[in-house]
């Protein structure tokens, strides 16, 4: 995971230029606008591993041993995905994303016009993700199939979101949680894969086995990510920890306490997570009873099953070794880190 | 404007069909977003004049004699112009849309959950819209055009709802008015133009022309278009429309005032469109300031200005007949609603 930082970097460069340019001319039509580019601007820079535009990337290279050419792609991913989690962070009330204030909450005035900005700045975002891709210097062609693949997948997650609200209303079935999980993580691992696949004209054969080892990199990063979200430390996480309970989410392990739980504990276990109000004490009533019934272990296990299926289909690509073991540290990064949060 | 129901009619069909199957897909994978899908649909077909998509149609056919093309290119903007609208709605608290509810209003549960589906939904029908232009059947490098010109308008459109929120908080010069509006009704009809302008293969110096008189026929609807939702009574309007004043919002008719209004009644109409509550009487009275200085005429006037404008440019283009008078009727259907609300 060494070269990931060199390769953020450059991508970090880019985006700076980017947002430069972007603020500089909002200034040429009104003061505000152009502040508020300059804001976003600074919101997606903030420090962090740039795993999905690193994706492209390093498909991209493992095809073509070039990286010049995809770094404006690249770009068009980090505006892509930050739109979302912009939305993302408003529907779920997070206060914090990668260690400042989420995005609705950087406003002055009131709480409406913080939470209507994320609103329009979201799609903004969504809008300038796509414009970039076509100004790339990408044939007409590729880049068409490359948007339609965005356009999919902005479906698809929107779609993921609203399952994922609608689960905390109700018990979702394993595949349930499998739908909603396809159009999450595992369709944002598929087109940022597949961009770089088809941009750096990978044989047909690789774009369908890469297609399936995404989702598998997918799943497993979202029953990771979920457990994390449960069972890290608040220092380690960087916030707490008690949120998904709280708002009454169903990840996987949930889903499976529901199935391995004794009907004591079932019944203890839907009642804190229906409850308007619950205590520190009963949610980590919650946290004893998804690791005792073995439901957690069931999750990690898993998300371990999807890696090892991930790795065996990357393996099977012709991408050059580099980009492989970059793909296969990632997802042991993945895998392992399951073992931190006990 | 006799036309417009036949087109309207034919629009609608296909979207009806569009719904069917988009919604039959939907339920393949999960009910719920199958129920939504359909819901989305129904509120897409309340009864309307579909002017955004006669437009486009009636630009095509004015240079090519054939609609049967450009029916689905005319879904896509209905879908397009209908994602604004909920994210818009949601953002202002608007109730009712159409003689029904606003879409965030909806669905069940609690308040989180419909605007959330909101945020969702106006971000899935723009991912359709532009997915539709995909699909259609005209050459690749003129849909490349069109998007982009879909995906300018679409940040446009989103920076110009930021600064009318901005408005909200403050004072707009009448020059700043034009930069927010020049991205709302303006912008859309740009596009609506330009596309089936460019898709019905219209010369360059159309194109040119068409884009001008867009701009003046939005400027004209928009300046129209908040008259009425403060002028005209609540029976005429369908809904209060004692709205903007509530929200501090600034049409042109109160930027008007605040400069042709004398101080003392500029300091009243600040203190009640500043003010967290006020009553009945209070809001009758800001139109009677703003009616009484004069304003409401100079901002009737300069509507009438650009349908002005707008109809010398039609005139210019080399459109048949029957667009250009679709065209005309409806600017002078807009001049002419000016009246009504005196």
């Amino acid at each position: 995971m060494n070269d990931i930082d060199e390769y953020t970097e450059l991508i970090d460069q880019r985006l700076r230029s980017y947002y430069e340019a972007i603020s500089k001319e909002a200034r040429t039509y009104h003061p505000f606008i152009g502040d508020v580019s300059a804001q976003v601007g600074e919101f997606l820079l903030r420090r962090g591993k740039r795993i999905a535009s690193c994706s492209t990337l390093l498909t991209y290279k493992g095809y073509t041993g070039k990286i010049d050419d995809i770094l404006d792609v690249c770009v068009g991913i980090e505006l892509y995905r930050h739109g979302i989690l912009i939305h993302d962070d408003l529907v779920d009330r997070d206060k914090q994303r990668r260690g400042g204030k989420a995005f609705h909450r950087l406003f002055a005035h009131d709480d409406r016009f913080g939470e209507s900005l994320a609103v329009f700045y979201g799609n903004i975002l969504f809008s300038q993700a796509l414009k970039t891709l076509f100004e790339s210097n990408f044939d007409v062609k590729c880049i068409g199939k490359v948007i339609e693949l965005f356009l999919d997948d902005y479906k698809a997650v929107n779609e993921s979101q609203t399952l994922d609200l609608l689960f905390e209303y109700k018990e979702p079935t394993v595949e349930e949680w499998y739908v909603m999980a396809s159009k999450r993580a595992a369709s944002l691992f598929r087109v940022c894969m597949l961009t770089g696949a088809i941009l750096g004209g990978a044989p047909a054969q690789d774009l369908q086995i890469l297609e399936e080892a995404a989702m598998h990199v997918g799943y497993s990063f979202d029953i990771q990510d979920d457990v994390i979200g449960t069972f890290a430390s608040e220092e380690q996480y960087g916030r707490s920890t008690d949120g998904d309970i709280l708002l009454g989410k169903k990840p996987l392990h949930v889903i499976y306490a529901y199935q391995l739980a004794n009907g004591k504990e079932q019944d203890e276990l839907r009642s804190i997570i229906r409850a308007e109000k619950v205590g520190a004490e009963e949610i980590d009533r919650t946290r004893e009873i998804i690791k005792g019934c073995g439901a957690l272990a069931k999750a990690k296990e898993t998300s371990r099953d999807h890696a090892r299926k991930a790795i065996e289909l990357i393996n099977k690509t012709s991408m050059s070794d580099e980009s492989k073991n970059f793909f296969k540290d990632f997802i042991n990064f993945v895998a392992e880190s399951l073992d931190w949060y006990k």
